[in-house]
């Protein structure tokens, strides 16, 4: 393709901004040209400023980048800004980006939950693009700002579209088992983690409440009504590097049936998949008739990373349950991110 | 004390064997007197026969007894016969030993939902010895026999208990987060477990369901009413070595004040701790108040490992949370067993 | 390519043979066409006979698949045999194909230290395959049998065939940090392994010692004349799942430059090399600079996991040091087994 | 006993200094009155400041203790200081102490190799507490300053003492194989480090060469002549959270016999036995004869972590081979301080 999109990435040497560099380094029509990190390090070279902990070398095409900061200046001339920023730091350097014109989709958590702001699962909530109609006047932006969830948010909406589109109405209870590099990849230490579980996990459980009941909704003369849901969620981190885990447990007087669940979430199929969109799992919903899967080892891997895999589906006493797993750093951060500029490019927006 | 309990124990060279080996090896008034373990080890010493696992050398008093069968001619001397035997040969061994005349307090699976047999949690259920008294009659066996229930029952049970006495009417759902140890030491192979989450336990979430149901009934004129519980448990394996974790969601409408709550959980005792026995845990139930606990590197081993440690306790939206740890190689197994024969001790069984 | 050489595998749903399934399925001119596993397999497909633990599916081309036995009747018409047999059923299964007329290449013991048989690591020894002239003479045999080293012995004599070459007269002192696959999927329980090391692994020390003077050998006169090597390895098994480290202590009074015992390491190439084997490494030997590596989290898959990594490079008080990496299952046994095929068509063997 | 020592502890919240916490709340004679921490601490109770990672509950003695600053006035009145400070910021620390006429017993590293600084580990070199006469005078001290030895090269020179009485000249090769305790409870993420191995751990060959030498060395006329020591190490991190196990090759000329090497390490005694000091182990070095030991899971706590186990004893082309293992954080480091008290006190220093 002679005409790639520019794009440029904040928080390029973290662990999920390496996984987005892997991701770009290869892409049809999305071309890295501008990576971004701490002061400290820029003007060096991308590699001297890394530590790579990716398996495999650095992309040839990404190595010698030399790194930005992430002001407007060295910014102004790519078409998008991907922002894989830590949470304390990403409001004050993606406000000015949007401020100063620049389109800025981000993982970080800031601005998740305002009403102004698409939060963008793209299988799930495509059309919440339709908010940025209105953003720049009610917000006084130049430019765009778009948020992706929480990862574990972004993986459980997966499965949970489908299935509410049966059981309109419902109780959801929700246990995860989330992996370490949720929290970072200094965020354990392996004295405290190793055959360990600990029971919470900072603000999550509110996260995954709040982020499903707005990627849920839906909008209406522009404006966001977040749908009406009843979720309860227990965070645990366990000691595996990477795989979120859910159990889900809906309690829901309609009498559902196992094969019609099945069936929806196995069809489930959205903008992505009718576009093609490149980084669009061709199967978004993957379900496993094996009694012992999903397991991180074996299954988070599927179609990239991209898809969300579902087991263990089961009905009696008004309990739907079923246990989900994705991969939080690519369906729950890097991918995701790549994914909506996919679809932003594909509907106009860039 | 002059007069101690002769007690021999089936299956001594096992993983929950050897916990009961260190338990016996200290007791006040039980001298384990006889160790059996398979064909191939009958005639040796107990120390030549064994692969120890426990920290720590095999006690002095234990090391040099000679290995027996399980067969009645080597335990008839004994006042009761502990079994941690496989489920697959506990069911012809202990059924040879009590059709003989022999007291057996076993941890197996055969028989645990036989009417006529007390699946004894010492705190949650000791009035179930009084089936004791037709169970000769009915079955026409000379001796007894006594069930512990299954490692994660024994453990949920406990908090489960004085919660149902405030929250009368509930849907209970349970997800488990089970160590791996509770598959037998050999039960998983460190390639198919090490960073990995296995979301399945054959025939657990049954036994779950219907052992709370046993445990949680009442003795009318020598039977058994089950309660009417309605629980649904998911039970998934974590690469932890020790320790059972469960998630309990308790649906109710009746409200329920969390003070009140921590207050019965903190303060529930029973006849074991009434009576002092020397394996009871003082405080049964220990509330954590720290946002983070409880944590299996940290709280298994509270009281010996024979207190269930309960943290996060939270109410909202109908539903009472918290999230439960236990020791299931002592209270879910060894520890229990020994409570049971002082039980039986105390209330003149044996 | 037209005429693809046909191959059979022996042991195909080990884990081994699982690697050598997924290497030969997209393979330029190797077409796998029967795959052989134990009895009660023989007869379902691929697909309903393995219990399958590599990433991704199993190749489309290779799950249809009928199971076949290891008897000759079932191999007769293909070129090839590779085998990934466990150690105790080789013998008798291989000999079967050899005696008549199959060549039989495999990664099992048995065999390995008869003069008779090569024993092949391809970038080390292949001028070895010279003894196959007189083997079927020798042993009466009308195919051929060629053998794999023991995958540590594999790996470790990589960097130490350049090595030898400038430190000629050497003591070699090894230890080995070895992976729990180097066991078998099954061969060490999660309980035994984790937070674990075991200094002992049965057989391997002297298996290391006496492969690695047949490796280094000479043929002359189409008879092998062992290497005159001095070395003593100890073998200690770590909680990891894939690659085997070294650390090599090479003692030696010839003084050495640390430069060109890099240089050497780094431009180590041979005949794979040189005739750009499809499955050969491009760089067999990888040298790390910085201070922290190889580490298996990042360096074991190298060039697909048939390089060989080697960091540390150290030399005082008349120690050359380094510590080597490899992937114990790829280098060590299902590439090099690929990789021999390769060599030996290329030499007219096949 | 009516007097106890008042002891202070420098670096009471860490990980070290909680081992200490726990051997002194139990300690015939010396009585923790003191803890001291980093300055935000400072006035709160110890409770309060320590995020407590022992099993079990904080001791009651200790937990109502106001934590304390490291300056003099906080310690005018206590017999002794230990410190379980970090490396960087105990020199300053602990010179303010000891100028002021405190004696001082440290585990961090500044001072060890200081030719008038004595690094004691009991039982290999007490004897060195000779320096002690000449120091005051030498430094212009008002107290004393004593070292203990970095925690691989406290557990390495147990054994290599009597081995170095029967081989007197030999090349001694080490590898280690480090638990992650060693870096400290937060010194490597769990990401970094599961299922990982790290050939490198900065600045620890060069102690461990070093401080054996200073270790085996003689006193002579109050001025210490180091060992003529040629010792090589490489020290590997494996994920493991406690014990560090040795490979030690110890090249000899010298004809050695292995029931000679097995019977001095298995009879090696010394003052702290003969005195029988309370936190010294019985038996210093307990030999092994299972082919499969010592693994750091059953043997670290050998003699409550004090004792060194030895194994795989053997002897051939002139290469003596053992493993060794030893519990980092007692016998490496609060146990070894403990001890030293202990000793000091016998000999009249304190």
């Amino acid at each position: 393709m002679v005409d790639k999109l520019k794009v440029s990435l904040l928080g390029s040497t973290g662990m999920v901004g390496q996984k987005m560099v892997k991701i770009l380094a290869n892409h049809p029509y999305l071309e890295l040209v501008k990576v971004s990190a701490s002061p400290n390090k820029v003007g060096k070279r991308y590699q001297d400023s890394v530590k790579w902990i990716e398996t495999g070398d650095i992309p040839e095409n990404i190595r010698n980048l030399p790194v930005v900061s992430t002001s407007y200046e060295d910014h102004k001339d790519v078409d998008v800004v991907l922002s894989a920023l830590p949470n304390d730091i990403a409001e004050g350097a993606e406000l000015e980006l949007v401020k100063n014109g620049k389109i800025v989709i981000s993982n970080a958590s800031p601005y998740r939950m305002d009403p102004d702001v698409p939060l963008i699962n793209p299988e799930v909530n495509w059309e919440h693009l339709e908010l940025l109609k209105a953003q720049q006047q009610r917000k006084g932006w130049k430019g765009l700002l778009i948020k992706n969830p929480n990862c574990t948010a972004a993986i459980l909406s997966m499965p949970i579209k489908p299935l509410l589109e049966i059981a309109t109405k419902s109780k959801i209870l929700i246990t995860t088992l989330q992996s370490v590099s949720g929290a970072g990849y200094n965020g354990l230490s392996f004295m405290a983690m190793d055959g360990n579980v600990i029971p919470y996990i900072k603000g999550e459980e509110d996260k995954i409440a709040k982020e499903l009941t707005k990627l849920n909704g839906k909008v209406i003369n522009q404006k966001l009504e977040p749908a009406n849901l009843d979720v309860t969620a227990t965070t645990i981190r366990v000691p595996i590097k990477v795989g979120h885990m859910g159990v889900i447990n809906l309690i829901t007087d309609q009498k559902v049936s196992i094969e019609e669940i099945k069936y929806a979430l196995k069809n489930f199929k959205s903008l992505p998949q009718q576009k093609r969109l490149p980084t669009a799992p061709k199967t978004p919903l993957i379900v496993r008739e094996e009694e012992d899967r999903p397991q991180p080892m074996i299954d988070v891997i599927a179609e990239n990373g991209m898809a969300v895999s579902v087991g263990r589906v089961r009905y009696e006493n008004n309990v739907l349950r079923l246990v989900i797993l994705g991969d939080n750093l690519i369906r729950g951060a890097a991918g995701i991110t790549v994914l909506t500029v996919e679809l932003m490019k594909e509907l106009g927006y860039i």
